[in-house]
């Protein structure tokens, strides 16, 4: 088994609403030190097979088609052997 | 500066859709050695400090207090020195 974790986050460029409104609390509940807060996805996938070059090759594909949104969005991932 | 990434997931009894709804759709797509898919958060926060454990115990409480809910939810998070 192989676990492949895809990690998808608002290019640095792009407006975080969701960050903003974490940061906002924080600093109002006294993290003075917290300068910035972005948020973002992580997909785990369970592949059953353990050739993690064919893995790696459906993760990049399934990443760039589906779970990002490349005008917005990048992505980045690790894909471990599990079990 | 220190930045601390906390991921928080759904736990592993609580019934994931999101992950479901990518599941069906790579099956679909011919991408037949994928078992299962679990969709998450991920929340980078940076802080304009370098005290590794002063920032430890600030993002403890803002995982358990905040991010996560922990009927529902598991978090970890690691924490590096940027710049």
């Amino acid at each position: 088994m192989i676990k492949a974790s895809v990690f998808v986050k608002l290019k640095p460029s792009v407006l975080d609403p969701q960050g903003k409104a974490i940061t906002s609390k924080l600093t109002e509940l006294g993290y003075d030190s917290v300068m910035d807060v972005r948020v973002g996805k992580v997909i785990e996938i369970q592949f059953d097979e353990s050739d993690k070059a064919s893995v790696s090759e459906q993760v990049e594909k399934i990443c760039a088609t589906m779970l990002a949104n490349p005008n917005i969005e990048d992505y980045s991932y690790n894909i471990e052997i599990v079990e």
